[in-house]
């Protein structure tokens, strides 16, 4: 039999609803990271997998094999414990820049492995590469020595830890086989898992602006990756967080950046600072470090201060203004009332089209585009009061983003009852 | 938006069980024709289609785009009616070879565009081509020459036709996604369609030895074959008929064609010889002529005639033997009683593994390797007596052939009553 047949069967057992076995997952996701499994062999047993599922068994073993694909990395020399927060991506989700400084603040390494943004949801790294000078590119051993020195490394994922997945995301990205719980679970967990973290909080979104429209599918999405996570020796929990709206009062890089410095600095926007403590509590609590009160260390000053040495040490200038754009346009309120929706998916999409995110890999994103919120839901409005900025530095965006948010922002006639949504919905811990 | 998105949207769309619009079928292959939809992705939407299928007009569309991806024939201007078959595929099924000429013979002209065999069904070229000298190769002008001349052409179908199709069955064979109803309905017959047959007679094999298993699938392929045919203007009918059993006694390419030259000889096997006359029949009342009954055109010769021409037309010698085999291995019956199963798979299998066929496009066939059966099921055996010879040039493949016919062949004890299956088990006609 050629290996091409194997792949074939390996194919044919999960399209005719089928559970792979050990030796198959483990012989189809190495095969594949070397070349033998072909491309177009693994698109379709993603779509397979997308339709029929995978038992948890299956998911395990497909985490452990992609991990297997590469390096791992090891962080039992430092001094003290770490952990990590991964999100599955919201509009203005910009909680890693002031959560891993205040997090190392309270005496946990945070190793905080990102990638860039696609879509409408942007990347931790086109967000610091806002700042004049910051590169995202560290050796291992300059991560390492950043971790002991600083606490708090935010830098590119290198290529070594699980290739697999690198090569299996890029695929699905461009074969319609994103939405499958178990690859997206295996995607996110074998790379924390091969990080070396020691605990690991999942923020899963929930909304219009996630992944995850639902919270049935944003449920089991979590209960699937803190399986994966605990099973591997890693503490893991998981908090399922509202995305209907966007995080804060801005969606964009730059813009971000000035936000989260606001938090760090003891301001910003309440949602924000929320979200930000729930998840750095999340994390000291698996970490094992119960006596600090993350909400003192924003207060004091030290999470700022690492901050500052965190941007500092891979190059970049804490005090530089963030850019700004060449253009901006106002949205103005419609009518007068309360602001009852500003939908997260429409003014992401706004941003990724005044130029904040990308449609292809290779794309540029502009640092100073994005998209300021004037008013939030449950906002009293005035009609014609500033609702929105825009900012790009191309003008022929302007249009399209308005088209994006055209049916996203509603306003109710006054003294209709608002009720905000919770931002944290639910949290998932492991069930044994 | 960059075409690589349209063909996400349109994998999505099949994915999440929509129906695929006119626009984006006709977009998708010709895209595939052209390379703009990438091997990875048609991969993806094979298997969304096989998996969540397709609608009569999706079927009908994604026919006519492969129809449109390359040049059509045209046979009006020969003096005589023109009819084609097609046989999903089975073990021993010779039938083109005695049928072709048969039907010529009563007036008919018969374009028949083969194709190499792949797996455990043998090709009609790959038969043809163990007659010294015959090639498979004919311009278009030199086939419609031989069609007015002789009246019968076997041949390879040539680059031009449905090139879509040539393309994604190649991509299907390799990533799982051969068994769509869709997918194989619209195969076959935009080749059909594109040929420009004026009737066509499908025979959609049904059991252990075909493609399709079970009477329900092959009913559900023969009904969208022939509203596909019949849609596009071509009188199409379908015959389902078994195979449990091999047809025939032989199954290899030289022993085939000595088999066939028998039955054009007015002897053969009762089976190929009910079959032949079936599908002759089927052809003759679709192209319109009524007044012969091709049973006197074996009895007097002229098919013969016709066979001896075609196959001169083409290089071949008529008179020359087939080449015989450098080793011979026979199986012994294992008890005394009636032959009661003697199956198709196995005997296809074990013809395959002694050289009659290819794993792959590329490898060689032997011409005189092969299965000659001395028993049928339903005749009466004696322990040891001679039930199969295997024929091979290879002496080492004898050993895997044998395996391959171990749980195939059962004898049932003296006195079972064994009751045969009907060769032709159905007739599906178009419904309007």
């Amino acid at each position: 039999m050629s290996e091409a047949h194997d792949a074939v069967e390996v194919i044919l057992a999960k399209r005719d609803r089928g559970e792979l076995s050990d030796a198959q997952i483990d012989w189809v996701v190495d095969g594949y990271t070397r070349g033998v499994v072909a491309d177009e062999q693994m698109s379709a047993l993603a779509m397979a997998i997308l339709l029929n599922g995978m038992n948890r068994r299956e998911i395990a073993r497909w985490t452990a094999a992609m991990i297997a694909s590469g390096e791992r990395m090891d962080f039992s020399s430092l001094s003290r414990p770490t952990a990590d927060k991964h999100s599955t991506g919201g509009v203005g989700d910009k909680i890693t820049l002031p959560l891993a400084p205040l997090v190392a603040a309270c005496g946990v390494a945070v190793p905080q492995l990102s990638g860039r943004g696609l879509g409408h949801t942007g990347g931790t790294l086109d967000k610091l590469e806002a700042v004049p000078g910051w590169r995202a590119e560290l050796s291992n051993g300059a991560m390492l020595r950043q971790l002991e020195e600083v606490g708090a490394v935010i830098c590119a994922a290198g290529a070594g830890l699980a290739p697999a997945d690198k090569k299996l995301y890029a695929l699905r990205d461009v074969t319609g086989t994103v939405e499958a719980i178990p690859l997206i679970a295996s995607s996110i967990m074998s790379k924390k898992i091969a990080e070396g973290t020691g605990a690991l909080v999942l923020d899963v979104k929930v909304g219009s602006g996630a992944f995850m429209k639902d919270a049935d599918q944003a449920r089991e999405l979590a209960e699937t990756m803190v399986a994966l996570g605990t099973d591997a020796g890693v503490t893991t929990v998981a908090l399922l967080t509202d995305m209907s709206t966007p995080l804060g009062r801005t969606a964009g890089n730059g813009l971000e950046v000035a936000e989260s410095v606001d938090v760090l600095a003891g301001g910003g926007p309440a949602d924000v600072v929320e979200l930000t403590l729930a998840l750095a509590r999340e994390m000291l609590r698996g970490a094992g470090v119960d006596d600090v009160d993350p909400a003192d260390r924003l207060a004091d000053g030290s999470a700022m201060d690492v901050w500052r040495r965190m941007i500092a040490a891979q190059g970049g200038d804490p005090d530089a203004p963030m850019p700004t754009a060449r253009e901006t346009h106002v949205v103005r309120a419609p009518a007068t009332g309360t602001l009852s929706r500003l939908d997260a998916m429409a003014v992401g999409l706004a941003a990724w089209r005044l130029g904040a995110g990308r449609a292809r890999k290779e794309d540029p994103v502009q640092a100073a585009a994005g998209v300021e919120m004037l008013a939030k839901p449950g906002d009293r409005v005035s009609e014609g009061q500033d609702l929105l900025r825009l900012h790009t530095d191309e003008p022929e965006r302007i249009e399209r983003a308005l088209a994006a948010l055209q049916d996203g922002i509603e306003v109710a006639p006054p003294g209709t009852p608002y009720t905000a949504t919770p931002l944290v919905l639910d949290r998932v811990a492991p069930s044994r």
